[in-house]
């Protein structure tokens, strides 16, 4: 490793909710316990390669703004090198656990697949050396299955079954490197697994496709040993008119046509929660419920745009009862809160890199103070539980269990149940005393 | 039957594509063949008593400005029968194979459920009545489970089982009187199914009990006798924040979870599509692809306005896609194309109604032979299944068949698949040449 | 005044922060300085009529779920006697200093406008009556110009001049009533002005007889030597498809096609402008820079439902930078922050209520507190100031003052500026360490 | 001038609507009369340089797809000519009219703005050869003030005065060159002229900035003696949060404000209007209204989706009304209907670029076609006209000239007026009648 990017930062501290210094955390303290955890244990935060390195800044009307080193002409092998220092020295200066890579974040495209696997190869290698340096463990590996012009019309919903081949070849070798590297989770992102148009889609058959490669991923999963968790992370759009895994609900219905609801979760991401038209708490709320929650991309959305604007999280009441919710369900096994967020396109000076991450981590770790005071002060799970308290008695019982139709409407035609007020302003009062 | 409401309108006739009449049909031939089948045959066209007969013309700013008879003071089984008698005068003179109500669009509440119950009872014998007569047939019963103020907090999904009881008793009527008086098909909506907060929702719990509800009409409909498809019609949101049927995707995962994928299909609107952020003709496909098509409620929303608008169809060239894909999956069979869709808050003349029937049902003609023409012309199907050719290859085979990942990895290894094009702007000026 | 409606509570008072009482203020404490202003100086507070007395908690899927006595079968003007009682009840309980209504609100619509127009004159001397006793005044009166059906075409846009006629009767009275009563606004929404289709509408004429109207509206208020200001309160859409006063930027456009920039300002509500596509804090810049920067109605929508929902505001962070923006333009000098604010619909405790607007007091004073901060700390206004620093030297007078573009061009020529950072991450964690 | 890269096409002829030749106009017929003007005089289409010839098929998640020649390494200046010549074969066999272009589309970024000033001088000289030689004409020259990191804050709004220089350098040369080819509009599209965040903006000096901006194009306009039309081309956001530029009624209040109401007219692009929330009639309408009509930018957007997807368009129902409304206001003048409209990314075979071409000048002159029979048919104007027809009564004149809002309103307080049906449904009707 050569001289320093981020020159003139240390390692980035805890100074306490009244510093105010730019570049020092505030909330995140890692080693506080949060809830009998540690606050680090809880958010397993992890820093991004794609968005943070590989990102030139350009946008669909102009090119690169940030003018970065290792994006400059060069040897590809000598410029990823350079890329991943850097990228470690990030990680090392927030004091971030985790990081999170595509394949060709940390090793280029070169002339044909076996090429470029052979230079993914050596660079994981590589990594795996930066990896034991520095402590910083890899949350999940994935596949860039989207970039490259052979999957414009899909990677697993293919209609050429050479370009699924190509997709096996990348995810074959990003899962055993991943696992390798001792990452707790693989993602599979199908930016490119939809259509543009209907016109020339046959719907049926690519989603039989995109079973089939999963399940394919899965049994290679248990093959090698891996013990991490496979995680889908829904979007509903973008770069393709549709995509096949929509939002959560979707997700779990393509898992359980497949037989895969056991052994596949969801990675959450907070703007592709908006762009489907839902809050972030509810994508968590239904992955709950249905018993598929797996992990977090966090950043936020504009709600004025409608594309994914990936930015870095700033509002800690909004994540609070996302947070508490995450929280009574026990927390992340395996998953964590990755950076799934870029700088804006204006942030040309390398420590806007440094202000972004720590903001973000400040919101979550403050987000985390709030929830937990909420799940300690136990309210808002009492009211809940009292609302449906009528369950619990003889008819709610009998309704659930041995009453038929009939049975029911019998019981329900003497009945004028009373409409009880839901409560939502006093609730709202309620979290915001906490918050 | 006292006097006409339509006056100075007799039945409406076909006078082909050149008539200037006003309330002519210029393109709905009943009896034209259209790929073997009646024109009427496909299409199953049915008025919908709830919007155009219970809808006082009001919106959330502004009071009802549809001045009806019925509306006005009075006894209000006396106004239910005038109402039921304005309506099949309508369905007649529209010369309408099909209709379809709400319990509650064709008997009022009453002072309380038994009491409703008995009042309906009445009032679906006179429908049998006007059935019987007037030849027009039942495409689908249903119950009202969102109007009174009882199921605000949802019906199935309440947190005071007394209202699953009451919702019981009011669907099993429904179902009951819809298998009496020959209807083909009941549909669940679930209006109130979803939640204003997730402050005071337990979405597992109320996901079960809808599953547990949908569970005992379906065992009641086989207990009856009743032959006809059960349907679900999913809407994203509105009145609630959130609705559980959210959109096809959504209820297919539903109905896997509660197994019940084979009992229950869709009941798709257009205006619920959109409003889920899908094309309508998606949500035709993604239903298709599941194997869980049942029915369409025909109508259109606003592309600006974020509500259910519910207009009448007036484009043939949007619809011409969606008509030739259920053309191709050989149409419907217990399904049909329910209007539901109201007259403009502005359209206060009687008269207005039939000017909104005749035009939708022209325009589902149209699209029904434009439909038929993109059939007949076959070129859109080869030059997809075409699109796929590949996979039949032996490598094709393999990949769905034989090969783990691995092997299909070593497969990709060796490949450098050419991107072929979409081609979706000559699909596209294929589709209008024929339209 | 009858026996109190609000039973159980007395007069909400400040118990500050650590406070979990429910029904205390924990933020709104009205003489506290503020800026050198009283907080309740700074915030003025009203009360809305309408949502909170008026509306019965229908939807466009159901009725009425509040049971309010004044809503039931009755002598029309007792009830709004009632009403009134219970309004000047919650208004004081609440110390609001402010209320806000409509005449319809107070007045109902009796068979003729000559005696709709008596009965508000006697409901209005009451009302005064009101006024006079407790100390709430009011910050603005309007017209309810879209709930009778004759307004269901619009009212100064209508076809039927007639109609204009009406709706100049109505503002007449309500105009000279908010005069008598010493209201310090008069605000104009025009929820009918607008059009559901082009097909029948003449735009240009329909925003002639607009600009007609509100000029008569101008040329009235100087008259009768009222002082306080005219508003415009725009909205994109609904009830309409479209309205005219469409967002603030149209509004100055509009003003200005009828020289009536310097008249009018604008009554900014917060749900119409994400409605419209904007953030709130964008309207209020907006209005800020033209000039036109009146009033709020404070509410939040839904960032996921497509209409109106009015709900009571209960974010302060996101409040934080919208009023740190209205505070260093120097705060109101006539306008308020209106709740035009209703409880959902399943909120049917009468309590409800005073959560509401308990919850939503404090979330403004917090945001005011957390505004305060963002000004006194001064960074954003400098840092904001220094970017555009550049334009204070000789080039950037140049280019406002003495060259024409030819001499611009050939200054262009031999440059070449550097992006420099926008620093957007640095400033929201600066803004987070601040609210 | 090399070889042809369409090959095997030789210029496109009208066939008539029976052709099923894939790349032949089956309405457009340039010579037709319609409404006493050629159908080419009516359209006036005109092909895009920029999306046809210069985007690579790059989206927000991956490269480009099309494999151009004049897009590999190479002289910038040799492949520019290459470019051109492609882009003239197209034009020619296409046989439109008119093409647009921006600066750098022409001529390539070199190393200083005087570098780049004397490519582009000469290679417009080349450009003003093909023109010539081909008999292909400029409907309107823009700047490129959006691709180059130095505007990414803006160009004239930027903080920096020198980027307003440069972006004066650009925009005089773009405007002379404009002026030299016989180019009879100018363009100007403000895609970084807004924010990201207001954090760092200071909007009233920005709007400032842009309003100087454009004064000074204005007065270049005249002092050179360009006859042409200057146009401001609205769009709400992307690839900003923001633009000032929003739509119609935003330019015209920013005209207004500036003085330059007549000066200045809009280019409006219906994917634009549809990003604003505005159907494409709605503002051309209110561009008519306001007097600022000018031209139009063709395409389509994507009604599920949230960005500017440039579509062509394809759906000439859609468009009858929007051309009706053009008709009936004279047609353009100097404006004409340029396909701002790129192919999707998977159409990477050439004669995609043909398909798509072929298919929306088709669609054009099929809506011309259609909004002509509406126009001759005279109905809607005649039943619009009529709507409105008592405000030529007695009481609408007094209203629009002598009555103040005392007069109106005592005239309103004796009237009750009927309301009148809309008839939408009856409109919507009449207009399918015709299209
Ligand atoms: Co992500
Ligand atoms: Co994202
Ligand atoms: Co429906
Ligand atoms: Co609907
Ligand atoms: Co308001
Ligand atoms: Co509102
Ligand atoms: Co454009
Ligand atoms: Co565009």
């Amino acid at each position: 490793m050569t001289e320093a990017y981020f020159t003139g930062v240390e390692r980035i501290r805890y100074e306490g909710p009244d510093s105010d210094t730019p570049l020092a955390y505030r909330w995140y303290d890692p080693d506080r316990m949060v809830l009998g955890r540690r606050m680090a244990d809880h958010l397993r935060v992890a820093v991004c390669y794609w968005h943070s390195f590989c990102w030139p800044g350009s946008d669909p009307f102009g090119g690169g703004t940030l003018d970065r080193p290792w994006m400059r002409a060069g040897d590809p092998v000598a410029l990823a090198e350079t890329k991943m220092d850097v990228a470690f020295e990030l990680f090392e200066k927030l004091g971030a656990p985790f990081f999170t890579f595509h394949d060709r974040d940390v090793a280029p495209e070169m002339g044909s697949l076996r090429e470029t696997q052979a230079t993914f190869a050596r660079l994981t290698e590589r990594l795996q050396g930066c990896i034991e340096r520095s402590g910083v463990k890899l949350l999940w590996g994935t596949a860039n299955l989207f970039s490259h012009p052979r999957y414009m019309a899909g990677a697993a919903t293919n209609p050429d079954p050479e370009v699924f081949a190509c997709a096996a070849a990348q995810v074959r070798d990003a899962l055993e490197a991943t696992h390798r590297l001792g990452g707790v989770n693989y993602v599979l992102w199908g930016g490119r697994e939809g259509y543009d148009t209907l016109l020339n889609t046959d719907m049926a058959r690519e989603l039989d496709q995109l079973g089939r490669f999963l399940t394919m991923v899965v049994e290679h999963k248990h093959k090698i040993g891996f013990t991490g968790t496979i995680l889908i992370e829904p979007k509903p759009m973008e770069p393709t008119k549709h995509q096949y895994d929509h939002d959560v609900a979707t997700v779990y219905g393509f898992l359980k046509r497949y037989g895969l609801e056991r052994e596949v979760a969801v990675n959450i991401e907070v703007n592709h929660a908006t762009l489907a038209g839902h809050s972030f708490e509810h994508e968590v709320a239904t992955a709950q419920a249905l018993g598929i929650f797996g992990s977090i991309d966090m950043n936020r959305g504009d709600p004025q745009n409608g594309w994914d604007t990936d930015q870095f999280p700033n509002d800690h009441v909004e994540l609070a009862l996302p947070m508490a919710r995450i929280l009574e369900a026990g927390g992340f096994t395996t998953g964590g809160f990755n950076f799934d967020a870029k700088i804006r396109r204006q942030s040309v000076a390398p420590d806007d890199l440094l202000h972004a991450h720590v903001g973000g981590i400040d919101t979550l770790a403050r987000a985390l103070l709030a929830g937990a005071r909420l799940v300690e002060d136990g309210r808002l799970r009492s009211l809940r539980a009292e609302r449906y308290a009528g369950w619990k008695g003889d008819l709610g019982q009998r309704l659930l269990g041995g009453l038929d139709l009939a049975g029911a409407a019998d019981a329900g035609l003497g009945l004028d149940p009373r409409p009880r007020s839901g409560r939502q302003e006093m609730l709202e009062n309620l979290v915001n005393r906490l918050v």
